[in-house]
């Protein structure tokens, strides 16, 4: 499945996320990491971001593809994302 | 088709950019709309959104999908978006 996750969690656990984040997916713009994964990681994935979210005050939305064929993405400005070689 | 807008724009261009989007999309969460357009829409959704943002500055990304069916989602935390009645 193809993952997309946005972020939008108070500053104090902003590093918490990403650090969560990074290890399943690739980090493309600010609160922004989106990537290839199996059901089961999806699955630790949001077990691990509910774990250091306080749910009352944070959000956290998947947006889940059964594959990224199905997904087009256009970008207007810079590429902020790492470069392919870092993924 | 179904369109995903993502922004991290400077501070000071948020505000214009959340107005254009608004026209077009619903509001998801910080720095998320989305919503159902046509081609024509997404065109010109473009188009102003690339007049208002510093592309050596900013970055606005949209992803897009022939259809919202082929979109899953999933949401841990609060729900920040717009109430359906407001859509």
């Amino acid at each position: 499945m193809y993952v997309i996750l946005v972020y939008d969690v108070n500053v104090r656990r902003v590093a918490k996320v990403l650090k969560v984040g990074r290890q399943y997916l690739t980090w493309i713009q600010n609160s922004v990491l989106e990537g290839e994964l199996t059901g089961a990681q999806f699955e630790k994935l949001k077990r691990e971001i509910a774990s250091v979210i306080d749910e009352s005050e944070d959000s956290v939305l998947f947006y889940v593809l059964r594959t990224e064929k199905w997904l087009e993405k256009h970008r207007l400005g810079l590429d902020k994302g790492e470069p392919e070689w870092l993924v």
